[in-house]
């Protein structure tokens, strides 16, 4: 426990070796990385979480890379949490897109963390809410969180940003690649990327058609805001201020209106019942134990019993 | 109690109203659900369970109508689950894709069914895992799955399958968008779909490069299966016999090797305590009440205390 006292410390003070293994300790799990979070807790709450996701191809890693280094030109610490797996910034993209990654490297007021998908569903958005909340406590000002946006996981992390970005793209295939994945009633800025491929203002038409089915054009949609649709062309920078222009725009409206405490305690809520959850299990089968547990998975296997039979069964020996 | 039971046997006997209200039931949960389940379970183990899966705009919805429409050919039923909230399947696509789908209905020896992607991660995996379980339960040769297959939840989902294929295009983008999503160490059947556009060849030799760094060319796998690369033009229905052949060698690729049961005990074991978590969960909300964790999420807000703080407060004062 003091050795993740230690690490909060440190961390706070400005080391980065510490920042990056308190990281580690908290994607880990474990006592010392709740005991590390608690310490660090009052001083989280100020960074604006931003989620930037959309389909493999669209872009969004080069469109993350152009913002880390359009906000630092303005002065601002940016963290950024990489979830997808194939993101250049966890080293799984091919070399070109690494080496673009490489003028953010050796910038103190930027930290990159890409996030191993191992583990379960819950894990890793339990992990992703815990490493965003380090950068938030040691005072980043802004925290990109990069997923791929295709999946229900996905668009859950992307959920508990403050503003959510979905990035499309031209030419990806014959409809809209944010509307297949389920990402449109989760945007609260839509990007046009690859603007300069052919097909571009056809995208931005159709998404605007989207977009008006909910709210006329133009009007502000049930909370107040109307996504804006932007072009840009991420790979020379085009474009990009004026999408960091309207990610500011969201988190003065999210702070008018009170919507930044609303989102705040809806993530909130969701963090406690997913501890709550895993919590309860992990006591449980530290009580059943493993041999318990594997007799039961057999005699389910084998039919002679099912899931949620067995689960009574073992509740009610509990 | 017995309505469950009714439902089942009427299921069971043939009638499809009872099957879709038996599998709306299921998908719903609750005490019903379960004792429906219990019925139906001794029933299940006889499908081959298939994940079709991959990224959007590959096609994919269209060769799950194909794989049906030879399958049924074949004199083989099928039920179809599309996980996908933008599949054909369940609505979300455009009119082009839901007429193509079309051809299916009418008749008796396929049922197909959406999921709803609404409700949390778990809430998903779980559905899925049921609905799976009553077309097996009910007597469906096969049962194909199809998944978005780009985030967490769906490679969670597509894991509960005896075998998975994964399915790519040509001009999605630069690079092999199943590699990015992760789906890679996941596929049993790998297939390039629209094999007539250009560049089809060069992702297939892309893909036998991925392969290739994990066994060498034709060599086995981890576990004696080294997986097919198939070109297909899932829209006219060019190389869909070859991949229900593939499909068939590795259903007995699994019987022959024992795997069969090694992946049905690993399904099992991830239901489980799945279900633990979930049932321990509800029985803590019961009794500790919705205004209590109300409480705690605005003291959490406010930064009184961190989420591991108060989750170990609520649980020491159940």
């Amino acid at each position: 426990m003091e050795a993740a006292a230690l690490l909060v410390t440190e961390a706070l003070g400005g080391s980065r070796y510490a920042l990056a293994r308190l990281i580690s300790l908290v994607e880990d799990d474990g006592a010392d990385a709740r005991a590390a979070l608690a310490t660090l807790y009052p001083h989280t709450g100020q960074a604006h979480v931003v989620g930037v996701t959309g389909a493999p191809g669209t872009g969004k890693s080069t469109l993350v890379n152009q913002l880390a280094k359009s906000l630092r030109a303005q002065g601002t610490t940016v963290g950024v949490v990489a979830v997808d797996p194939s993101s250049p910034f966890s080293g799984g993209a091919l070399l070109g897109d690494r080496l673009r990654m490489r003028d953010l490297a050796g910038d103190p007021g930027v930290f990159i963390r890409s996030m191993a998908s191992r583990g379960s569903l819950g894990g890793l958005a339990r992990a992703t809410g815990d490493v965003v909340k380090v950068l938030d406590g040691v005072g980043f000002d802004v925290v990109l969180v990069e997923t791929v946006g295709a999946g229900q996981a996905e668009v859950d992390i992307a959920r508990t940003a403050h503003t959510t970005v979905v990035v499309e793209a031209p030419g990806l295939g014959d409809e809209i690649q944010a509307l297949k994945a389920g990402l449109m009633e989760i945007a609260d800025v839509l990007v046009v990327n690859k603007a300069d491929r052919p097909g571009a203002a056809k995208t931005a038409r159709a998404l605007e058609m989207v977009i008006g089915r909910n709210a006329p054009r133009g009007e502000a949609g049930q909370d107040g805001w109307c996504p804006p649709i932007l072009q840009a062309i991420a790979l020379d920078g085009t474009g990009v201020p004026e999408v960091l222009d309207a990610v500011a725009a969201h988190r003065e409206h999210l702070r008018a209106t009170g919507l930044w405490a609303t989102r705040e305690r809806e993530r909130v809520e969701t963090e406690l019942l997913g501890a709550l959850r895993q919590e309860l299990l992990d006591q449980l089968l530290a009580r059943v134990g493993e041999d318990q547990i594997q007799a039961w998975v057999e005699r389910i296997a084998a039919r002679e019993v099912d899931v949620y039979t067995a689960m009574q069964f073992i509740l009610d020996a509990d």
